[in-house]
């Protein structure tokens, strides 16, 4: 007989935390993870191992470990794994900005309210701090304490969106589009790839790094279409807050992109028009959930942080 | 009963090529896989996969993917596994020339024999190309057609030798080190992070694509012992080649570390003393491999390779 029994009293399941207290906790929990598995302060060499860690612990908005956290309850994914998978996304994440703001590229020096990389450390030490950051996320989640099947997807699905089908291809389309006016299917595809391709991988790596094989392909492909509907949507969402706050609110260069003259779904759609697709596409990324949820697989209730996360990318203002 | 047993005669193993004819094979052997396995010319993005195989496919020594397919005759590798290994290897390697040569690092407009990346490309897509070779390395070990226990201890061997603990940390060294003058631990180091951890990472994934666990921990600590001394071996014939030979025979400008100021075998033991370190670590190199041989579980006469590659890399002329 437990004491609640004794007392003549019922103990309930604690309530489930609301999304604000949820998604702060996750990301409380991520900052403790990266700062213990990061290379540690005063290890050799010193001034790398500053840039790296300089990179990914400053901050953010953390959007990516946060979806692998969520996508993971879908097949009850272990903390272990999940945690590895977030940090791994998230310097795959780091990395690519610390290379994005360098002179080269975007030439920009105000990066989540600090200088960036490269202003701090200078270009060279930036340049290997972001390939250095590419290789610890591979080296996290495939490491012996993920077990070896795991590991070896998590890797091929970072490793995809990363690079040039994913991530990089993008950035590589993005530069030849500058002083150019692309339609609406240029700009998607440019889109799905520098975007969209890590934000469907961070929901994918969170199921995948659990009982994948438990659910079918129904629930499976709306996990992806979810994932590509808010890859969207959040660029949608970044163009929109680009030209309508100010650096401080974004903790970058805000109208970087109407001076570089480059194309946004706001000069494509108008501001209207793209507030207009930001809201259909929140709708397409619940609608993809319910093909999840209707699987016998899935976790019950699985959805519930997923659903929020597309509320939240849509209505956040910086 | 055979045909040549009809005739009377007994038909005898083909021997086995000497050492040049099988690395020229096993090197043309590499290019057809790089060329096939590489992003297809003419894929979108096409500039960034122009500069992805212009930096893979111009050629060099191969060293890494001949010393994985060398590593693979102790385990029994089979050749999937060890093409997708070389290849990965060779990515890293490929991607770290091209960010090396880039102008805020050694600032370099010659690479084998022509521009380098960023000459032909411009800084940016050179940038993204290093990037995405180092993103493809990751996925072309982690396919679905290598065995997940497979991929994953060779995406964490290869993973931990490009990071921060093995080449890009020994880049950050290297930085450290202009206009210094370090002593011989401080130069070891940087190099065995620099280029060793790479070249044992070599032969480590060589071996680790078969049957390592049929190698005892003799044979494996061998193996690694044998990758560190040719890794370090490789670098002081180079500063040897540096200052010795001219920079149409090296194809890359000759005489760089001098002119950078930077300190080299040469410089801190003379030509004769490091002509003589490197016939000891070519020594040292064999060594290794008898604790190879001695080990059961090893493929009989799967040494012979890796002795020749040990006295080519010392005896080299560019």
């Amino acid at each position: 007989m437990t004491s609640s029994e004794k007392e003549g009293t019922v103990t309930e399941a604690p309530a489930e935390p609301n999304f604000t207290v949820w998604s702060r906790e996750r990301a409380r929990h991520f900052e403790w993870v990266a700062e213990r598995m990061m290379p540690q302060p005063g290890g050799v060499p010193k001034r790398l191992i500053g840039a790296m860690r300089y990179s990914v612990l400053g901050g953010g908005k953390r959007i990516r470990p946060i979806l692998c956290y969520a996508a993971g309850e879908v097949t009850g994914a272990s903390a272990t794994v999940l945690d590895r998978a977030a940090l791994a996304l998230e310097m795959i994440h780091s990395y690519s900005l610390v290379h994005d703001d360098m002179p080269s590229m975007d030439n920009d020096t105000l990066r989540r309210g600090r200088p960036t990389c490269h202003v701090q450390y200078g270009e060279a030490l930036a340049m290997l701090a972001g390939d250095a950051l590419q290789a610890e996320a591979f080296t996290v989640i495939s490491s012996p304490e993920v077990p070896g099947m795991i590991a070896a997807r998590l890797t091929h699905i970072l490793a995809r969106a990363a690079g040039v089908w994913g991530m990089c291809g993008g950035q590589a389309l993005d530069l030849g589009m500058v002083g150019q006016h692309p339609d609406i299917p240029a700009l998607s595809q440019m889109q799905a790839m520098k975007t969209g391709a890590m934000i469907t991988a961070s929901v994918l790596m969170g199921a995948q790094a659990g009982a994948w094989e438990a659910i079918g392909d129904g629930a499976k492909a709306g996990l992806a279409r979810y994932g590509e509907a808010l890859g969207v949507a959040f660029q949608v969402v970044d163009d929109i807050l680009d030209c309508t706050q100010d650096s401080v609110t974004l903790g970058k260069t805000a109208g970087k992109d109407e001076k570089d003259d480059k194309p946004t779904w706001v000069s494509l759609l108008t501001l209207e028009g793209a507030r207009k697709r930001a809201r259909e596409l929140e709708e397409e990324a619940i609608e993809a959930l319910r093909l999840v949820t209707a699987d016998p697989g899935a976790v019950p209730g699985c959805d519930r942080r997923l659903a929020e996360i597309a509320r939240y990318v849509i209505n956040r203002t910086h």
